[in-house]
């Protein structure tokens, strides 16, 4: 693989779709309106021998009879067919392909057989592509959207690597309602020639990149995914979700993908070896995707948690403390200052239960106060409202006035984020938020991820999914300081 | 304790508060405020000896200048006058009361002695009380709203008993959120005098509650917890989630409500004794609630998983594997059937993976045959969106169409869960189902789990969240048969 096909495949600046369709019921219809509808740069050549126009889109009888060569094919005819068409491909000197069409090694003997000559063709030819049995591509930056569902990831720092589509879907469309957008995103599907470290390799390059994503079923090289992820891991975050670990799920991952799913073992193995971070469903994937884009990295576990919530603060010490974390004992100059602008009955503990009450300066104080600890690798905080600097939560009753409080507590809300990832900056240790926002209308409660998301920030919901966020964390940096002494 | 003790504190029909404030920023004020509206039915009676009206009301000076006995008493002064108050309200009849109160047990020596002398005087005066160092309670069924926050939980099935006032916030504002209410919520805070066991033996015979979530650090009684929660549990599921477990956790509950956290492993087996089915976290809590207000208990752990997305399947049999559900072979008769309405190339095994493209009439067929299997004991649903019975998914461009656009939607996935609801009635099995809602904006984001619980019916998000909900149905039901056979 060269970086050229690679360019051809996610900035391609002009596609073909061979199989294009009128039919609004046709994967051939669906792939090629959202190219459309997505605001693609370059040139779109359907092809279809049926018709005149595709679309709105002049139509082409073949590959051969196309005015130019077009950097990618999209290919979305039966299975048999598939083969001839990346020979064509070839003939015309395309360089990447997507197989989108379904029926290969995923079902039976014939399937495997039509997989294995589309690639012996391809490799032959020096051409790649991704699939077959796939949901498309996303490829923001370039506006370039092959996949299922109508929607238009905006582009942002998070590539996706995913076996299956709907996770491509989901994971997309999750990013974009917490206010961030995506690099790439590939569903790799039954990884015929492309498997899942060529995209990985790729990403570990791709400028916009950031944090990578990926959801896997089985590997089809795992040595060879160990040595890339070890690489692409000193410079960016892999959260991975190893799915097939169980025996039901291996025989799923089977008929999903032809994937065999391998021993869950092996891949805990590889995972910590190469750094790769495992999340346990795809909420978490996200959760921790979100907090290595702004989040500096943790030198170690010894943790501080400031709460203005009682309860939240014993739920938190007991993530901490099951995930290994060393809940410091304050220091008595620490517990001095805080004596000075908490109520005189404070716990003077750690977690810091701020008590009902207090005011945002003070929060912020203390906030501070814990994390310029020497012995604090990394704070939580817990319960944002009283950091809002409102002095009331109600609704008004007024509608006009009801319509201008929404965006406006929306705001307190990001102003006291903005306010704690400041701490997190100046003193460059984490400081994971998780609160329950009680004040928020319907309207608000839709809002607030996506709000903050535009400023780079994050709010948890609960203490214990926080803390495994940390967890992560912790053990990213653990490999980042591993390898760059190296 | 008397169940006239009871009425007094949840049914109360005029309450009086004790350290009632005019000052916005004291809880004197606060408490007084919800409770006024809340649209609490009876008298209120504010005492200040300072003021002469309280929001309104007219003040009194103290207890006994009252023109009648009210119901219940809410005591807000500062805790050296508090035992003084209890004897105030033990002369003039009253049998309830709710120490809000903070700086007993939880602080100091003398704190400890103060809480002690309430006790002792209530005791020997027949009256019981709430608290003290508690958030307050909430009695929707009586508009009797005393608690921090301005949020009135509308009435409905769910009895919460917490040890934390924020959890009490944050459950009932997520209940409420998902379109469901309260029947009664009460903040135990140090329970001193009251238990948790108390309230859970009176929410046993409240004909208003239909399921149980508990916060729980410690219990002042253990043996006589579990006695109460083995007959609770026969008629009414109890979900409580355990806090204080880790060292670091009994420390910050010790500070936090006095509470001595005890050992884990004794509290693991007092649940699985007295069939209190244990959550994670609080959004666990409320997850499995939800499914016990509407789903059939399963007779075993035999299960069928139809799955609109292959990924999700995965997912879904890892999770359901590790939990210990049997995805059994489905019998040769049904596939035989499944084969009538699914592809050719559909992969014949559980998960049933509908493939892309499945349409309703045959995604609900596909379920009911696997539901009817006589070695099926519960199922699971993945991927609602082709269930939803419309044609496109894809937003109008025109304003107007978009508003009308969005109820519909609303309505169609709320159908949707409808007819999955109809086939676990039919076979009293449970059907749980799990998805993203891609094709929602974030206004029905917002909205869908409000509109969903108007039905009755819920829509988990996460295939591992939605097994574990599985599995405390199987749990329950387990404890269930065994102890109506006894």
């Amino acid at each position: 693989m060269t970086t050229s096909n690679f360019d051809s495949l996610f900035r391609a600046r002009s596609a073909t779709f061979v199989g294009a369709s009128n039919d609004p019921g046709k994967w051939g219809f669906r792939t090629l309106k959202h190219m459309i509808d997505g605001g693609f740069q370059g040139n779109i050549y359907p092809i279809n021998p049926k018709e005149k126009t595709i679309q709105g889109l002049k139509a082409y009888r073949n590959i051969t009879d196309l005015p130019e060569t077009p950097d990618l094919a999209v290919i979305i005819v039966p299975p048999p067919a598939c083969p001839a068409v990346i020979r064509e491909c070839i003939s015309k000197g395309i360089k990447a392909g997507i197989v989108i069409t379904a029926g290969f090694a995923e079902t039976n003997a014939e399937g495997e057989r039509l997989q294995q000559e589309m690639v012996d063709t391809a490799r032959e030819g020096g051409m790649v592509f991704t699939g077959p049995n796939c949901n498309g591509i996303m490829s923001p930056w370039n506006r370039q959207y092959i996949q299922f569902p109508a929607f238009y990831s905006p582009p942002g720092p998070i590539g996706i690597i995913t076996q299956s589509g709907n996770v491509m879907d989901s994971l997309s469309y999750q990013i974009n309602r917490h206010g961030f957008g995506c690099s790439v995103c590939v569903a790799s599907g039954n990884e015929a020639l492309l498997h899942c470290e060529d995209y990985l390799e790729y990403m570990g390059k791709d400028p916009h990149t950031r944090v990578i994503l990926s959801y896997i079923e089985g590997f089809k090289d795992g040595r060879r995914f160990m040595d890339v992820a070890r690489e692409v891991s000193k410079k960016k975050p892999i959260i991975m979700l190893k799915a097939g670990k169980t025996q039901a799920g291996a025989r799923a991952a089977a008929s999903h993908t032809a994937a065999i799913a391998g021993s869950d073992a092996v891949f805990e193995a590889i995972g910590k070896q190469s750094g790769v971070i495992r999340a346990k469903n795809l909420d978490e994937m996200l959760r921790m995707g979100l907090a290595f884009l702004r989040q500096p990295l943790p030198k170690g576990r010894r943790l501080g948690i400031v709460t203005a919530g009682g309860g939240w603060g014993v739920m938190a010490a007991d993530a901490c403390e099951e995930l290994g974390f060393d809940l410091i004992k304050l220091p008595d100059e620490t517990i001095r200052e805080l004596d000075k602008i908490l109520p005189a009955w404070w716990n003077r503990g750690n977690p810091v239960d701020l008590v009902a009450g207090a005011v945002a300066d003070n929060i912020f104080k203390a906030v501070e106060l814990v994390m310029q600890c020497r012995n604090v690798d990394g704070m939580m905080f817990l319960s944002i409202m009283p950091a809002m600097r409102r002095e009331s939560f109600d609704q008004p009753h007024d509608a006009a006035e009801r319509e201008e409080w929404g965006p406006q507590m929306l705001e307190a809300c990001a102003n006291a984020l903005d306010e704690f990832n400041a701490i997190a900056d100046k003193y460059q240790k984490p400081l994971v938020v998780a609160s329950e926002h009680m004040w928020a209308g319907q309207q608000e409660q839709a809002a607030i991820d996506f709000v903050l998301g535009g400023r780079n920030a994050v709010c948890y919901r609960m203490p214990d999914a926080a803390a495994r966020v940390l967890d992560a964390l912790v053990k990213y940096g653990d490999y980042v300081r591993r390898h760059s002494k190296s």
